[in-house]
């Protein structure tokens, strides 16, 4: 077995199974993206927050830096009803922080449409990208369609056997399982999300005996042992997001990049107190004060909204107590380098295995 | 590499770097212990709940199957006040399922001694075993040298990196890591358990970075690929547990064991009502129940205690609803067969994988 010729290499024409994770809200700049594709990975231009103008902008940008395929992660839309009285909720309790940080009243909430989805899809379909991924659900089997129709790869995501088995049956052509591991948001979308806690361990082999199509593994996996063990367990491909999120092309903060670095395994927590989506990561004052009240709070994309100003003004004060800091257990291993050294790094560290 | 020669193998003097895990209260017949033992692993005598005098007689049982090296798994006491308000809340709660099952009323509770736990070792020291493992903590090192000075070799257990360390501190000269997807009890002594609830793709190899000790990795693996992607992530052995809950020679029912081959990846939860402490097992009707009164009940093994005759008497009626059924999260991949052939379809299993 060869650890870098699988069906995910073949079929997205990369030369190594590593898929830089589509990490939404800033992460995932140009330079990233381009960089892990042109080191032999497939970059992924996290774009579920984006517009479809910036997201045109970004894309432009990368294809400068890179003749390499890359990716595009959208999240697929749901239908969220707004909750006043949850909404309210949420400002009332957010109040003392918005003070803290000098903040003014709370924006509206806009209810998620189908439109802004629909924008973004059309940005894929007219630049050609190489492969568009989803997360939070199955997009409608005839997006599905429409892009495998123009040659355009589609990759899923998965937290259980059974989700996988569902994004196979719509059309997905490769599945990402994410192992409770994983930073960021949880991609359950068909249990409750605690069924979907299941260790990368026991979710790939399960997962691989299930379905037909690849299996990309998601989790805990940080280098070289991660990936050449995710394969032995029969993925055909590996995706890391932490591990990209230390790396200086990344577009968080050196600051935020420093601390992440000075974590542990013990340091990440899942709650949806901040976007009202199960999400890993750095427990932190905010997680301490507002995880209680996350029943409370509207649901995923309200919430999101609702932190939104409350976030983005923590990480300009360099306060790390009311920023959501997404990252997986794997932090011990996280480095401070270029994605090409990373990239680099972890397939040097197959070869040492030496199998 | 060679994946069966490893500093595990040769300290213990086993074939395979395969150890099975000592599951208490009746999984690990003398039986079950001597054929994988037989077949080249290290088998376990889960005597945590043990009788010092049951303990000789099954160790005595062992011997006369086996001329192998095998182990014995203690629980190292943990210094419990009985408070009775929370002993009579638990017995009031759990005094409608008392009535369903025909039982009367609750036993007195007796405080842990650590008397026990001495009248154990004297029999392991006595017996000369060629291993004993320990899980809820580590004994004291007194305890540890005088074991190491009979040439009886001590493993420790961890759920994160900072344990491990403790472990290898302390004396223990080699360390069981227990992943997150792990069935049974949690092994955490040194954190809140949450924070222990690393999946073992993140915390074996940051383990395997931080202790010099030879690290065992648990959780999730049930065959030769998890056996083969532990010790690519650095591990030198596997314990596994559930993979040996469902063969011919393990104490549990029949129709225990048939319900678990049918259950997946989402179907277990870590709960704290069944015993005071979180373990992972089959979600159920008292689980769905009494989870969330957990705080209220008294502390492992208070609550272990109390719950004792219902958990017995709901297993000689085959009624699952009241129940402990531990198990990890590999579930789909549990085989009906004997130990050694289980054993055998591991290691073929690995061959296979080629590399």
């Amino acid at each position: 077995m060869k650890w870098n010729d699988t069906a995910v290499t073949k079929k997205l024409r990369i030369d190594y199974p590593i898929i830089q994770a589509g990490m939404a809200g800033g992460p995932t700049t140009p330079e990233l993206v381009a960089a892990v594709s042109n080191a032999g990975g497939l970059g992924t231009l996290g774009a579920g927050y984006m517009t479809s103008e910036s997201m045109r902008i970004d894309i432009e940008k990368i294809r400068k830096l890179t003749d390499r395929p890359f990716a595009v992660n959208l999240f697929v839309p749901e239908n969220t009803e707004i909750d006043a009285d949850k909404v309210s909720n949420s400002n009332r309790l957010l109040r003392p922080i918005r003070e803290k940080l000098n903040l003014s009243d709370p924006l509206a909430v806009r209810k998620p449409t189908l439109e802004v989805f629909r924008k973004q899809l059309d940005v894929v379909v007219e630049t050609q990208v190489s492969v568009c991924s989803f997360t939070f659900g199955i997009p409608d089997q005839s997006i599905i369609a429409e892009l495998r129709g123009r040659n355009i790869r589609v990759i899923g995501t998965a937290t259980t056997v059974n989700e996988a088995i569902l994004n196979e049956r719509a059309g997905m052509e490769m599945v990402v399982v994410q192992g409770s591991e994983a930073g960021g948001h949880r991609g359950t979308f068909n249990v409750p999300f605690e069924e979907g806690m299941v260790g990368a361990m026991a979710l790939i082999p399960q997962t691989v005996d299930a379905v037909h199509i690849p299996v990309i593994a998601a989790g805990g996996i940080m280098d070289g042992r991660g990936v050449l063990a995710a394969r032995i367990l029969g993925a055909a491909a590996v995706q890391m997001g932490t591990a990209f999120l230390t790396c200086s092309e990344c577009g968080i903060n050196e600051w935020h990049k420093k601390l992440l670095r000075n974590q542990t395994e013990m340091d990440t927590v899942v709650t949806a107190a901040f976007s009202g989506k199960p999400a890993r990561g750095i427990r932190n004052k905010f997680i301490q004060r507002f995880d209680q009240f996350a029943p409370l709070f509207p649901p995923y994309p309200i919430q999101n909204q609702l932190t939104q100003d409350i976030r983005k003004e923590a990480s300009k004060q360099k306060n790390p107590d009311w920023l959501s800091m997404w990252a997986g257990q794997g932090l011990r291993m996280s480095k401070a380098c270029s994605a090409a050294e990373l990239m680099k790094r972890i397939i040097v560290g197959i070869d040492h295995l030496s199998f």
